[in-house]
């Protein structure tokens, strides 16, 4: 706390709830700071952000930022990490992970118009969100002081948080008096749930934590069919009609939560040293996922696709921990983005319950060419002869091997 | 075809089918040579191999081998690759890859037995699996002489072939008359098809074509819940019942099968160079993989669980590409088991219409702590401060760079 | 320091000079906790440890352990990661690192035999060896008490410390006075220097601060030449005569440190997160490296070579940064350990001047086959008509890429 | 053969030595194709290349091009590759590797400009160069045809090369009429020599082998001081002059050669699957390499290094066997040049018999902070107490499974 004595303005992540509500009142109150809010419109449903400028405004924010991210944040980070199929831990989509980044380009940049010597988040000290806003704001100011409220405060209980908050006279929604029965986080991206009813791993995710994706058992019975268009990796067009990043995420989440698409219940390894369990609902990243594969399967060539496979989990490892301002990721996406540069054309899915499909994929820069891998006549387009050599000089060394392990 | 000439006895992998029946015929009419038959019972469905016994009789085969391998698959094969999560190109369960080598070894420990020089496969100069069998052979036996039929011989049609089979009556189903539609590969962990009507990846494979599996389409409106249990990585019991490896896998396939689980249509990139499509059923490992996932996830340490997610795609590489019996392939298995030595307990999956989900997962040997990741009061397991010398000292090294940067 | 108050009995890592003997004694006296004294031989150069002893009874310590450790240090540690070639950042041996998991399992099980709740080493809070001593503890007691009084005690300067030592009558040799003009480790694989004179990586280190080696400019002008003989990837004789395990290295560390090899001279970066400059000398370490290279180069397969190669840094890291006793080292090893069962014979070297040159290496597992590269008549061995379908096959993805990228 | 038949017109790389000029001439009578030379200063050594081009008329070459293209070598192939610290299995700087894409290249190019429809080298089939010439021709155009003349020819022996030139009146020097002691290949970058007197592993190479540089007993007994500066990670001046790539590169050979600097006899694996024995001079490569080294050290941020450490020997490998031109090392490069953008600075090297020992770095971009890593007082700069909690999540995986499998 010593280090926080001298801290003058913060600017604080703040989604006009409860919990950021009542870090905002200690901010205030015990460090004697003055508070700068942002509130960003990441696409996590609650498109009215007026209320959370109303909030700061009654609470004596000293400035309120409220931004429409959305586009920056689907174009600048959620495109780009899907040009590299990044899964962690084989099946995550990292939507949380891909969020933060941002939150904290822009507190940095608002202490910098603002004169803040601080920044703050609402994060706990148990999870990797403190990770990734803290790795986040030191990259971009190495000055930058971080104040993480829930490692500092002195409050030992939910009970002492709502005092402090009646005290303080901060609304607290009535559903908020008794224990939540988890931890959500939402993005354009997606939702995420933990904690409480998630907390045993062998019991199964009970039906009402789901918010973005109905249940694969009430999807339509019928299929529904789409054309997913791709340019330099990214998706531009569905169906038919040109979208923007935002607009094209939005649309394809819209597909997958009517097609019970997208959910995991997975247990992970957190950075900070622990296994946790999460229930993702990624209804359109799903689909994109598979969308993109698809198209990846017809325009990039084999050394291309294994370099890529093979570097991808530690690129999701470096976002999953919070090291999206790394070099290291910054390399590594260049690497990527190098290999999308003719990664366009046309991918069909079908989606039914739960199922995200490809059934045909298509594009001026195929790479397939059936004259080489016909079972008919080729006209010379392979000559079978080479396999020969192809083999026996693949083989050498295996040989050569085999011979002397026998003692030859 | 010089190089043939010194062959005196071949053995030959001999399905009892028309092209390897002409493969048979011609390694004796051709080039003179005695042959052994050998015809492994890898679960490809012909449960009964007595046909190909009375064929190969008929036809003059020195030797007949008929064998049942599918529990030494599965065991020292499928298992093992399992324990890496091994996808091709982030999909494929290398059903097919993973067959090649087991009768490969076959083939040469046959021709140690009976004196042959050479043995002989029926797999085309396009493929892949020429180079898996003959990279196998190679391995095994460095002076083994390897006879690729297809690349060999004179014959330019499907109807030179025809005729040759008729010159030296060999009967013809008459559904081979005709070109096939495609082609197939089956063993008991998957059935491949490819070629004719799937050679356009625009075009949505047709219904008929898939073996294995129902369509998610048809399969049961109900949910079909299992347990399978783990040692050592691998999967010994199903819903509570102790199952041999074979029967195992068996028993998966047929729950993956009713509910329409384990399709997968790919385009992939073939070692020989080019592109294919291919179109792959693998209902029971699709099922073993999600469960063999899930028990990892309580088990398994994040740093071993990182390094074998890294290593994975090299390794499915270098078992598509024919290299089981390299030395990479065996350190690199030396490292994953060593990883699976604690990987057991028990995974819950729910089965739908092309999903397998797992819902549960509990093992003795849990690393998940409750305690740990709590949102409630967890007595001190975990001590929200260090995480704040955590984040300091790894964001040091780009706080440096961030003020070398800016020009500090 | 709170937590540090119920110590009872700690196992401190003593090696008998000023620092540790402040720190037995700030145990004893601040923390009011027994003191066990553990000595290591580790080959640091003091071999007469019984000063050490008379110290820490001296000293009031209650129990006190002196050994000599060598030849498992050697055998079981600096062996193992030799096999790999292992270099941190491609130029550093690891002689430090290696040492600190040895000493952790020392003090741990001593722990255990003498029923103390904690051990205590000397190292620092910038440093990289408080890490590696205390994973290695925590790995393989996850409820011992680590105390590190470096970054716990109150002294703010060596004056203090200076203080401390005489008020409790703590011999203080003359020459620790004044600052020493850098800091020391040492052990039978290397020696380090750090600090002070050394701390501007613009200025050459004196000659010094050379502990272990001769300068190149003062080694013999005459070459010496010798023979390693290797098993299973391990040195087992030097010059026709068998050695143990710490004989070995002691005796090429006498033939490096003669001949001036094994100086390095080297800006790291540490795990803790910034950089740091070290000198360090690994005579005997920088001539077997190179042998160990020599005798793998015609006894390992590429396969595995190349893939040694490649995790070669990750494993270096690893070790660096204090993660012996994690799964992802005991991985590494098995795949290392794998690849080595055949790396046997004899290398000859050439000593001069700073230079190891290899100069000559043999082996009944040679893979080194001068019939196949010959550039005379190799009798068959190989067919160069092999060469144009190897190529042509490894080539036709590039050729299909570059017919699509001119818009064929 | 028969696919060359067609040819009408070859560009040859002509050295303008006896075995080239073999090969210009069967080009001649054996295809009855027109040949167009082309003949490169690649710093071989022989500067005068005129004699090239009057052997080139006289044998009736259709066009001749000599062109000097060191700094194209140096700058857009050399330099890019150190950027990489590309070692070879460890050990070779790939001076051979990295100059046959360059001339494939322009052979390419002279067959577009010239309407040529082949090209032709003189590599034979048994090494690894015939795999570059073509990897990177074929990359480049896809419909080029390359021929070998060393695989496709009815020679068996040397005798009848001679004997073939005796009778078209191709000049053969004396020294070439025995059998050459070995084979040597030059350019700016290194020389190597194979075969012969080098065939047996365990014999050391003669003196007489080397050709650019002294040995270290010969060289002077005084140390020679340089200083490198670099820029985005290439050296722009030596001792403070600006010097071009080429020029860069041949001032290093000089004091390289000098100073006994830059020898390599290895046993290295060809990618066509035997091993093969070298020796290898890089004098100025050498000092490069490590001059590289030692900016990094001060300038390149840690996770960078380690990325391109672990990237390296699959980037080396791609150079090694020919995949200059493939996506994936053009992916590989795009990640390394972005690590290099403040790879700038200066280093300053000790060259004395065989070493090149780095003994000062300093740079404006420097990320090397004696505040932080000092034992004096660091005003503030690093609290270790950080150390504490960092060291406590790192142990926390490692705790947790310490106590399961104790049995907790």
């Amino acid at each position: 706390m010593a280090k926080l004595k001298d801290v003058k303005k913060v600017v604080l992540a703040y989604s006009g709830g409860l919990d950021t509500s009542i870090i905002l009142k200690w901010l205030q109150t015990e460090l004697g700071a003055e508070v700068v809010t942002f509130t960003a419109d990441l696409g996590q449903g609650d498109s009215d952000l007026e209320p959370a400028r109303k909030k700061a405004e009654m609470m004596g924010a000293k400035q309120i930022y409220i931004e429409d991210v959305r586009e920056e944040f689907v174009r600048d980070f959620v495109f780009p990490m899907f040009r590299a199929n990044a899964e962690y831990e084989g099946l995550y989509l990292l939507g949380t992970s891909i969020a933060r980044p941002l939150i904290s380009k822009r507190l940095v940049e608002i202490a910098r118009e603002t004169g803040a010597d601080a920044v703050a988040h609402g994060a706990t000290g148990k999870g990797n969100d403190q990770v990734r806003f803290e790795l986040s704001a030191y990259a971009l100011n190495p000055d930058i002081k971080v104040i993480a409220p829930w490692r500092d405060w002195s409050f030992k209980s939910r009970t002492d948080l709502l005092d402090f908050a009646e005290k303080h006279q901060i609304p607290i929604a009535k559903d908020k008096r008794g224990d939540a029965p988890f931890s959500v986080d939402a993005n354009l991206l997606h939702s995420s749930s933990e904690g409480k009813v998630l907390e045993d791993p062998w019991v199964e995710p009970p039906e009402f934590v789901h918010q973005r994706t109905i249940s694969p058992m009430d999807a339509p019975d019928a299929v529904t069919e789409i054309e997913i268009e791709f340019l330099k990796g990214d998706p531009i067009a569905l169906n038919g009609k040109a979208l923007s990043p935002a607009a094209m995420l939005a649309a394809l989440n819209d597909l997958g939560r009517d097609n019970g698409i997208g959910r995991l219940d997975l247990v992970e390894n957190r950075f900070v040293g622990m296994k946790s369990r999460g229930v993702y609902e990624t209804p359109g990243g799903t689909v994109l996922l598979q969308a993109h594969r698809g198209i990846e399967s017809i325009t990039l060539d084999r050394g291309a696709a294994h370099l890529k496979d093979e570097l991808m989990p530690r690129y999701a490892e470096l976002i999953y921990n919070g090291f999206w301002f790394s070099p290291e990721r910054l390399m590594l996406q260049a690497l990527i983005d190098k290999s999308q540069e003719d990664v366009e054309g046309t991918v069909r899915l079908k989606l039914y319950k739960g199922n995200a499909i490809v059934s045909g994929r298509k594009s001026k820069k195929s790479l397939y060419r059936n004259d080489l891998v016909t079972f008919e006549d080729d006209r010379g387009a392979y000559d079978q002869k080479d396999a020969e050599g192809f083999i026996r000089l693949n083989a050498l060394r295996l040989r050569t091997l085999a011979a002397r392990n026998r003692g030859n």
